[in-house]
């Protein structure tokens, strides 16, 4: 006699494959619990074995049925549901707060280049002597325009900047506020991710930092994919184009993709680039390696490799 | 003798072209007052008259002189300094909020499109359900999965969803939070552009509502400059482009512009859209020069005009 299961229920057999005895599951839930209704079946009935290939063929066609058709159709579906709905992992949360973050920066120049334009026809003076977007909305939110002119050196009346009632005053404030709130949400955001990171990958965080280590994984697809990669393919992840180019025109290969941004390489001589690239790419290989298959700790060790390495040597 | 007077002082020359006698201005106020002290002059001096040409170029002749050049530079400076400052009007601001709307616009979209996405991962049924991306934002702010899934007739567990906890819903939130707030920050510069027009233009306003009457506004450059223009330019103001393909390559000239989005021609049949264009733009130019020269409300009427010789024969 053969003993079957599939997703509707499982099934015994006898050698003329007829249904000798059966347990249907009532839901998905006793589908994924199926081990025990097998043992009690093992339990029941002696000489079960698994069917073989001619069996299977006959057990199968026992099931085109048109009767089960229907009931077919339902649990796999059910089925193709839940597994879709566990396929949610850390990696979709990472990759969607990698590129929310992109989202915020894309936002706020947007509204920083109004801010800017609206502001430069009532403080100009001000506006143009700060670099920084985030420092300017910050200080011209909590300073009255004579103060922020004094700062300058500038006496009032000297700026050529309009003077503004409250009400029109009023939608350069709102611009400021929201860019303000943007800046504070790109904040939490990046908490967020090195939280994920803590829990799914964190030798990658200590290798890479939270931006490039989750670009890298966004990029990849998913941590296993990261994983399975070989460094030379880490190194120039996000370089698509520039390799490309280079296959096609023989133009020099890129030497680093997302990695470019790793402080190692950004502090360091324009020379020594393609180096570190090559010994950092090798260290987050490890690192993405050790966290898919949850190793114990050792980025830190990794990083600390690096640095000793190169931060001298510059 | 000659009474002369520039941006340093009000001057009396003798028939030599020596200075007989003359008051300098201490200031800009001065200066712009200067009917004050050009009246002191002529009370205290008989027989001044105006300079003829030759008289001019001796007079200009004795200011070459090395000693007012540097005089001259810093009062021309602080006038054009004034001048600036005091050409900051309405139709800046009017500009500016409207291009400001566009880029809240950009925002949203970037925006949306991230929320849309992430929020797919928790409860794809109902992001599908539902087109107005304001109403849902607004929507999943205000309930939860399941009360959402309710209205759609769909049981929780049916849900392809993944359930997300409290803390991997934030990032969700904040971004809805955030889209709400620009929603806001929308309205409430719809009411302050609608503010600028009662003031500046409110004719132009009754004619053709307040984003459609402000980008043609900021169009234009300047409410001077639409009211400068025949109305077959307003009629095809904002479709620059397609008017040059007209011109280049004959295909077929643009019948209407910004004004496309006014309720009487996107409600009315395409057929008409030609006509209807014709006519609104000759009221908006009608419009724009009553606003230009502060005559007398008829915004209404002009309005009224259109709309019974066009909204009854659709």
């Amino acid at each position: 006699m053969y003993l079957f299961s599939n997703v509707l229920g499982v099934f015994v057999f006898d050698e003329k494959f007829k249904v000798e005895d059966e347990i249907l599951f009532k839901d998905l839930e006793e589908y994924n619990n199926k081990e025990k209704f097998i043992d009690k079946l093992l339990n029941k009935h002696k000489n079960l074995k698994e069917p073989d290939e001619t069996a299977i063929k006959n057990i199968l066609n026992y099931f085109k049925n048109k009767e089960f058709l229907g009931n077919f159709y339902d649990k796999n579906l059910q089925l193709a549901k839940l597994n879709v709905k566990n396929s949610v992992n850390n990696d979709n949360f990472i990759a969607q707060s990698v590129n929310f973050i992109g989202d915020i920066d894309k936002s706020i120049n947007i509204l920083v280049k109004r801010l800017r334009e609206w502001y430069d026809l009532y403080n100009p003076e001000y506006s143009r002597s700060i670099q920084s977007h985030e420092l300017f909305v910050q200080e011209i939110l909590a300073n009255e325009k004579h103060e922020l002119l004094k700062k300058l050196g500038i006496d009032e009346n000297g700026s050529i900047g309009a003077n503004l009632s409250e009400k029109d005053l009023q939608p350069i404030k709102n611009i400021a506020h929201q860019i303000q709130d943007l800046y504070n949400l790109r904040k939490s955001q990046l908490d967020y991710i090195s939280s994920l990171m803590d829990k799914s990958c964190p030798n990658i965080k200590a290798v890479c930092d939270v931006m490039i280590g989750s670009k890298l994984i966004e990029h990849a697809g998913s941590l296993k994919r990261l994983s399975e990669m070989p460094s030379s393919t880490i190194q120039i992840l996000g370089a698509e184009k520039a390799l490309f180019r280079h296959m096609k025109t023989g133009a020099k290969p890129p030497r680093h993709g997302i990695i470019v941004g790793h402080p190692l390489i950004a502090q360091s001589a324009e020379m020594m680039h393609g180096k570190i690239a090559r010994a950092l790419a090798d260290k987050i290989s490890i690192a993405a390696k050790v966290d898919f298959f949850h190793g114990q700790f050792i980025g830190d060790k990794l990083r600390k490799a690096l640095e000793e390495k190169f931060i001298n040597k510059n």
